[in-house]
């Protein structure tokens, strides 16, 4: 049915959007939201609708959407619960195309907001009018934007663009993700937090992201779906083309309860999900951590397309931590060839480590990362790399960052970083960040999303060979 | 043995240390060492010794520990391999007390660095003078200033005083975390990376450290030991008093085999390992970030002397997975008592969530957390809570900070705290941190931390129960 109703675009590209129940108080997300319009990259016309008021932010303020002088595209209520079902009756009245309802006070509260949510949707699927929420944080577009999270900036931060789009049932999940983002540098195309659903799903939010041009990563936070065949049916038209990190909370009893409880609706089985994802090429995520990290591998490196993996190392306990991260996640160690031994051994100190982990050593430079990597890289029994940088070092100059960003170039082979430490490694993490080279605190992290690579590209190799 | 051997105490309160092979070369080790005594904490005399020049910082330099002034506590050697041992006949004959030798060439290079051991150890046991390294990063003591981190400040940050003691079999990795602290505001008493081992081992240190007034807290990382045997029988000693964090590297198959490549000695059976860390009540952790966070939680929360564990709330989602994480940890959810459900419910708004996770809702303030966490924690069918506070969130002021502090205090009851996000929640966690309360950016972590503090308080029991 998705297929015959309108687009979701008027949601991201709207070129006129009233804010309902715009506010004067500084606090209250009918204000927040009107000057996330007002004051940032968004282009179109923007009118505050409240009849109690005659002018906010500087602009003249409608009583009702009824009374505008623009179609609208897109409408963003935050009024009272009890008056939003009038207030979509106007919109609809008006032939608004889009409306994202902000206000709380729904299916989420029992039998009396569940009514309501019934006479939204009726009068949704009547015009066609497409609805995200209510009970949702709504949306941020980065290129747009597009952004009715009506938290104050200050406390949560706006990622800049970038190549990453999320959807998340939960709002506060989402937000919290979102500002974590902001605050490590990572881009984002569209965040979308889709409530109650009364109208608009994950499924039909993926349908929009699998053309999205500036979408070339999806992530998604899931509690239940509206339609596990309809999802499995998107999903395994997006993944062949651009990789999709989820994450599903309620994974044992007790958290499928809590979650029940949550949302009023039934969590799914762990194992179907999981099965699903692993099916359709879903990577998936068991912890925030492990969601934005993956996210970031697979935003800024080529998919891993096979599991013999290099580990290059200037600290030999590091390394061996890789390795039982690796080995844990069913990948191998990578067994380098006679060739790749017998260069590394020639031009590197008598020693350093040929075998793989290879370790460069506490007194390594520049320099030695890149022989290795080079030749470790260039080795056709290797598929990608984990490399272990302890920037702590004395010799080692902060130029190793170009030469592991050249390498990871130059053989289209994915490479993840580890770097622990304080202040001065961070420095040097953004660094290879700004570079698109993934880098993270533990080599666990590292040698997991390195798995993450290689779970998608072994499903792209699958994919190819059917 | 080690019983009837010379104190360890001159090397963290020396009153009198030689730095051979003080150098003016800024970038050396034993420049580095001399500048770190003489800048810091240290209060007691420092002696340069190399035989190639007169002066350095200021400071006469001599050409041999026998021609010094005084009697010596500590030598830090940093000299060439080579040098080594005529270095330690000299240091001998001024009956030094102790030494740490910094220089590397020694048994990790194989059988004739392994005969320079030899003559170091039979010269140390011959004259009573105790050794830490050879191959090692040494001593950083915060409260006494001995500092022989040959790494410059701006790369490696010292972490300032606390009850945190940490022993390292690598050096790399010991400073790595060290810095890592230093970045989270945990304060350290005493590191000690301890290299080959041709004298003192993690058995000597643990001894140490059993009765030092400031350490309240060991954590440790092993890749073998020097007497599994010995080694159980002083950390049953210690873990009654202080708890222990342990992170052992080479858990699979090809770890242990890449850890005795990179130590020359064979990593023993990670099963074994596991065996005696449970029976003696040392928290394993598997990987840097978990040895960080249960260190951050044992140092500041009291143990958890039960499995029953309250969750409250302001966002859903993240409740549910720190259920989940819970209850993967083999910890249970509280069932909250009917009194304490009847109060939640009378105090707190109708569509908040009283069951266990209590859900504050995304309008909770700060006055909400207060009467939620008062009646969880007093409940006798709670132990300890993981609280999840999502700052973003409008109406919740940063006073929360006070409320959890506050009722961690007045219960006796352990909390963790899950805050995710970016820079305005990083100023929270800090608030917490200082306060004592351990606050993590993952729910998964909290619960983690939660399970560390429960395992330390089912071990502390069962002693008690004996």
């Amino acid at each position: 049915m998705s297929g015959t109703k309108a687009s979701l675009k008027p949601f991201f590209e709207p070129k006129t959007v009233a804010i309902i129940g715009a506010s004067r108080e500084t606090r209250k997300p009918g204000h927040v939201i009107l000057r996330n319009f007002l004051e940032r990259e968004f282009r179109g016309k923007v009118y505050p609708v409240n009849p109690k008021t005659e002018e906010i932010a500087g602009l003249r303020c409608y009583a009702s959407v009824k009374d505008l002088p623009d179609e609208i595209d897109l409408a963003v209520i935050a009024t009272p619960a009890k008056a939003v079902v009038q207030v979509m009756q106007e919109c609809a009245e008006k032939k608004t195309k889009a409306a994202v309802i902000i206000s709380s006070g729904f299916g989420e509260l029992g039998p009396d907001g569940k009514k309501r949510e019934d006479e939204i949707r009726e009068i949704a699927e009547n015009i066609g009018i497409r609805v995200i929420g209510p009970n949702c944080i709504g949306i941020y577009d980065a290129y747009t934007g597009v952004d009715t999270l009506f938290l104050p900036r200050y406390r949560l931060a706006r990622p800049t663009k970038g190549n990453i789009s999320f959807t998340s049932q939960s709002g506060a999940f989402g937000v919290a993700m979102l500002d974590w983002a902001a605050s490590l540098g990572v881009g984002i195309s569209k965040f979308i937090s889709y409530g109650n659903m009364v109208d608009v799903n994950e499924i039909d939010l993926l349908e929009y992201l699998k053309d999205d041009p500036t979408t070339k990563i999806v992530i998604m936070y899931l509690e239940q779906t509206a339609d596990g065949r309809k999802l499995i049916d998107v999903v395994r038209q997006i993944t062949p083309k651009k990789p999709v990190v989820a994450i599903k909370a309620g994974r044992t009893s007790e958290g499928a309860r809590a979650a029940s409880s949550h949302t009023g609706a039934l969590a799914g089985s762990d194992l179907v999900y999981w099965g699903a994802f692993k099916q359709t090429g879903v990577v998936r995520a068991f912890d925030p951590e492990e969601l934005m990290d993956f996210a970031i591998a697979l935003g800024t490196q080529p998919p891993c397309m096979g599991n013999r993996i290099a580990i290059v190392t200037n600290g030999g306990g590091f390394g061996v931590m890789a390795t039982d991260e690796i080995v844990r996640r069913k990948l191998r160690l990578a067994e380098l060839s006679g060739t790749t031994k017998r260069y590394l051994h020639e031009k590197l100190p008598p020693y350093v480590s040929v075998e793989n982990p290879v370790d460069l050593m506490g007194d390594s430079d520049a320099q030695r990362y890149a022989t290795a990597l080079d030749l470790t890289l260039k080795d056709p029994n290797v598929d990608g790399a984990v490399v272990i940088v302890l920037f702590q070092t004395p010799l080692l100059e902060s130029g190793v960052v170009d030469t592991i960003s050249e390498v990871a170039t130059k053989y289209r082979k994915p490479i993840t970083v580890c770097a622990t430490g304080g202040d001065y490694v961070e420095i040097h993490r953004k660094m290879l960040e700004r570079s698109y080279v993934p880098c993270y605190q533990t080599p666990e992290r590292a040698a997991r999303a390195m798995w993450a690579l290689a779970f998608y590209g072994d499903y792209l190799k699958r994919l190819a060979e059917e």
